[in-house]
């Protein structure tokens, strides 16, 4: 088992089934030493785990679980691609919310994602952005962007 | 001609004149191996093609045709740069897209650039993300971010 | 004093404070000979200089004077991760902008982050992107993406 893998595990979290895309395009690109994901979304078993917006149907709360859960589908995709034993660290993390003008807490829901990144990568952390969207996929809340490093494996 | 070429024009495909900016900035910049475009729009001959939301004024279907146009655009600004034949591959294309909060149909627009992208470097594809905007530059319905791998000509 | 230092004070420009991070997250990774920035934001002493929505609260010239904070601080964190002189130059700049459906005026609000970061690099330009959000964080009307190149410094 992988440094990260076990890590996850000593936390209780487990990796889903990787999703698949949802048109013309592949799961991650290997680049110049980074991965560049697809973009993930609160999916499980292929279908999302809520939908709307936030700061409507939607509280912090809610979003901040589609992060972790879109965060895990991110795991989930390196693994399959490139086995996280791959990968150093995530280098960068950008969260779309699918949120209303009024919305405010974009930190805290972009937290969600970033814990479950802590916790595999302990103790590098990320870079991050958070923006507020219209509308995302299939009227889910979140969007992330994931780009991770490649190297040697630290075990 | 380049092998990206060929396949376009077998394809019944032409690059149209690359965009010029629209503010200080250059078409694109190549550094680590790798090409990042600036933002692609649906412009011809430095006017947009379309204008609007989807949702709104525009179907899905004039949402694809965009997403065309841009894609096209983008590898005119690719073979302007550094020549087709040095690009290897798409690694990343983010489409946004200006549409109101009920906006479902992300994929079947982005589909619109992947056709172009996939046509050009068959068999490979490119890792992909789709998010809503509230508004693009000079209220046009799409943009496109592209990231290409820079190296030997597979020819 | 960095080459980049040096443009600054002759054009009047001084560097900020780096900004602390809203979250769990650093303020920048370095990979692959880039440094990525998380969201830089119109932050002075931690608190937004503004906050609102352009083609609402806020005008144009209010939208550039937030792009130059935003932008300074990008130089700041920089300076802080690697010193301005192991920077080449600016590969990517996004702009993300709160604003509602009807706004326009992308490419002038994203000048004034793009004049300061040609300032700073002259003679070298950046590819650029701009879009519209529905609420960036803390109700602030910007949010910047900065990718940096790393290299021997051109002094």
């Amino acid at each position: 088992m992988s440094a990260v893998a076990e890590r996850l595990r000593a936390a209780g979290l487990r990796l889903p089934e990787p999703p698949s895309p949802l048109g013309r395009y592949v799961p991650a690109v290997a680049a110049s030493g980074l991965l560049f994901l697809s973009g993930m979304l609160p999916l499980r078993d292929g279908e999302p785990v809520m939908s709307g917006h936030l700061g409507q149907e939607l509280d912090t709360a809610a979003g901040r679980e589609a992060a972790r859960v879109a965060a895990l589908n991110a795991l989930a995709v390196a693994d399959a691609e490139t086995g996280l034993d791959s990968v150093t660290r995530v280098v960068r993390l950008a969260v779309h919310i699918a949120c209303d003008p009024g919305f405010r807490h974009h930190a805290a829901v972009a937290d969600g994602a970033s814990e479950v990144f802590d916790t595999a990568f302990a103790p590098t952390r990320h870079s991050r952005l958070v923006f507020g969207s219209t509308a995302l996929p299939a009227g889910m809340p979140l969007e992330l962007e994931v780009v991770l490093a490649l190297g040697t494996a630290p075990s």
